[in-house]
């Protein structure tokens, strides 16, 4: 990828394409471009790090060139992100143009000019299109996307796949209009927020308050028409605008002119936004808003909802990229996948609650299962292992960031049964961090009984059963609890 | 509290205030108000299981009521959420307002009405104020407060503090403008949403998507003067409006128009809402937009951003309003509290997670920890106890909606380690879910390592493992896993 321009928008493309393993070389003749991309990709990485248990991939290589063309020489996709000047935009697209492959879609982060006027220059202009994005653009998955007169079709298809294929939600905007969907929706909210200063109504802080108190919940979600079709009843839509439409006619909002912005209202919201910020820098405040709005999608993911449903959809990508050849049984203990402990899990004393360390044992327990063939089809046959009985030890503690693994040693097993012992390791440490030895039932889940396992699991059961009987017992084995 | 009016607003009223411990009684002459308000109520009941283990009070009582006088005799607080016709609400306000307790709260949800024009026949205007809330009013936060020109101070800090009290955000509108603040911001994006369909621009979907996939995250938590100082660097809303001001120059929204609903229009709309509803109905609509909100606002709690940390406040009045003595010591196991399964911990096979287990058993041991003196100024000092060892067993499954509590027995201890012994049970049932059994070191925090207790928790441990003593040694402690 080539990146044209390392302002925060630019910054915000190195860092997603970075972490998910494209090689990005950018150009920006401003000396602080390198630093902010440094930085932004390190509070990438720290978001990311808290976003997901998937596995990413080796991150991409990170170089700042010189020139355009020595950013674009042999790239899939220049992203041009220079600020919103036309004629700076159309001459150094034009000038990536020239010089990318041709087979290389060329688009712009541009938050409201045409693609038209942008692509004016180009010799390849039927590569060209708008790709939107919105701050932080490593977490908000949506991406705009809208051609000019000269763009391909084709051109709009291969970059929602690519833009997909980086975790990112892309919309076409089928219609060329100055701004695009988003940011008019945005600008309408907007202006008549600064009405409401101007006017003396309210601060920059109580309209906030009227946003995230109420209807900004929503909107994480529902956008504006779902919300008010529920509002109709299951008549939906018609019923609601034969019910609510007539209070356009008299409107509340202030519809034909723009507020002046005078050094009085300037001074004015910048004096409300300090109080607001209460002391906090920018710096501060954009971590506050990524840790909170990894959350947010984190909720979302749970309920598979809007932008939750493009987090499981990456993760799934990022499972299927990064997932090793199962059953690799030398006859060793089993190695489950590196997962890195995320820093939400550490509690107000600093520590790792216990219960995190079972979800990490009970993964490992998954993860075995599936090694012997507890797969959907089996579960959907009705058969599964449930565990009857859990013995942890707590031996050195977890810290944010630390990157584990589990290892599954089977100890004994008859036809119901499978006794199993898994260590928790630290990567390039020989000391356990915990144990936890587990006692599964194989049951019938349609009677919630214990009933025999069944082929291929019950042979492939024994098998592991009769390799791991060669390894050594873990000392701490059969363990019970007592003061000694 | 006294409702006016059982539509979707004042069933959603009726819902909080019932959950929340106080009594209701509602007046509305429409026949399907009855069940709409026991639905509503349901609705809520299954959204505050999943929002919070924190204990509700008892339910308060709800009555459905012939008249005005019925309702608002001997309450505290008259809401009138009757339709948006002004003469209908001053009307009825003026007769609430002749029944009622002279100090009894009146407030009307209109989202739109002038308070002085609402107040005008009252004869009691004084403590008469708007509280307009938002959809679903059990879930969302926000209450915008504002009083007319004969409303008293007092009146809006008494409503304050009574809406605080159910779990709300009052917000106080300064200025009485129509439509107060948060509506005239949903109206201005509104209305451009609906020029956007109108001139073909992009469907309902395609809006919604503009907004849930990106600003709409922000606007859950930030607002927007939050998110533009963001932009703006360290120099804030200064330097982001001398960048982004002009822009408002040449708008791209439409100002000067109202767009005509005509018939051709609200058919468009109201089809495209259809095929996006994709045969969901209202209701099946509204249960998912309160799961997710649910998690949302959790997401926000583990924050402290915006509406969850209203929910923490929140949560910490209902724990004051329903704790219990502690160190009911009789000699008996110690009883913790009842909690109730909250639905979204059962995972994809109707099970709960073996890790939600250890969860309970956890909360058991802080509880226990508590009893015996390890608080926050023990915990200060530097003295705490580890779980070194846990050792489950399931029995039982848990399912969603069920009443458990955990009983402890302390087994023995000397003066480093307090061996204890949790069942999990479920309310009026003898037989344990689960059980575990913990063996817990006490640590100096600063060193890490294992310290000998100090009074008072060294005295309080010893005594309870003496009186323990006499109760009877649970069968399974001391087990160790193994096939039998």
């Amino acid at each position: 990828v080539a990146l044209l321009g390392g302002g925060v928008i630019g910054a915000g493309w190195a860092a997603r394409f970075v972490l998910n393993g494209c090689d990005v070389r950018l150009y920006d003749p401003a000396p602080e471009a390198r630093d902010r991309v440094a930085q932004v990709a390190a509070d990438a990485r720290a978001a990311y790090e808290r976003l997901t248990l998937a596995p990413f991939p080796q991150e991409g290589e990170l170089r700042i060139v010189d020139s355009i063309d020595e950013a674009v020489a042999g790239v899939e996709l220049v992203q041009e992100s220079a600020p919103e000047r036309v004629e700076r935009k159309r001459m150094l697209l034009a000038e990536a143009d020239r010089a990318a492959p041709p087979g290389a879609l060329v688009c712009s982060s541009t938050s409201g000019l045409r693609p038209t006027e942008l692509q004016a220059e180009m010799e390849r202009p039927e590569r060209f299109c708008v790709a939107h994005p919105f701050n932080p653009v490593y977490l908000l998955p949506l991406v705009e996307l809208c051609g000019g007169e000269r763009t391909a079709t084709d051109t709009l298809s291969r970059a929602g796949a690519l833009f997909r294929s980086v975790g990112m939600h892309p919309l076409v905007v089928r219609t060329e209009i100055d701004g695009f969907v988003a940011d008019r929706l945005l600008e309408a909210l907007w202006r008549e927020a600064l009405w409401l200063v101007n006017d003396g109504v309210a601060t920059v802080d109580e309209i906030d308050d009227a946003i995230r108190y109420g209807a900004g919940l929503r909107w994480a979600f529902m956008g504006t028409f779902l919300t008010y079709r529920i509002a109709g009843g299951d008549e939906g839509m018609r019923h609601f605008l034969r019910q609510f439409g007539p209070a356009l006619r008299w409107p509340w909002t202030h519809l034909t002119e723009v507020p002046e912005l005078t050094h009085e209202l300037v001074e004015t919201i910048a004096a409300q936004s300090d109080a607001q910020a209460a002391g906090r820098s920018a710096r501060e405040l954009e971590q506050e808003r990524d840790r909170v709005l990894v959350r947010l999608l984190q909720a979302l993911r749970a309920e598979g909802a809007g932008a939750g449903a493009t987090l499981a959809a990456w993760e799934r990508e990022l499972l299927d990229m990064t997932a090793v050849a199962s059953a690799e049984l030398d006859g060793g203990p089993i190695h489950g996948p590196e997962t890195r402990i995320p820093a939400d899990w550490v509690d107000y004393n600093g520590h790792v609650h216990e219960s995190r360390y079972l979800e990490l044992f009970a993964d490992a327990t998954d993860g075995l299962l599936r090694t012997v063939g507890v797969d959907s089809g089996y579960l959907a046959d009705g058969g599964s292992y449930f565990t009857v009985e859990t013995h942890l030890s707590h031996l050195r503690q977890l810290q944010a960031g630390d990157c584990v693994y589990v290892t599954t040693q089977v100890l004994d097993s008859d036809d119901k049964r499978l006794h199993v012992f898994h260590v928790l390791l630290r990567r390039g440490e020989p000391d356990p961090l915990a144990t936890a030895e587990q006692m599964l039932l194989h049951v019938d889940t349609a009677s919630g009984g214990a009933a025999t396992s069944r082929d291929p699991v019950r042979g492939q059961v024994a098998e592991l059963t009769r390799r791991h009987a060669a390894l050594p017992r873990p000392e701490s084995a059969g363990r019970s609890i007592g003061v000694r």
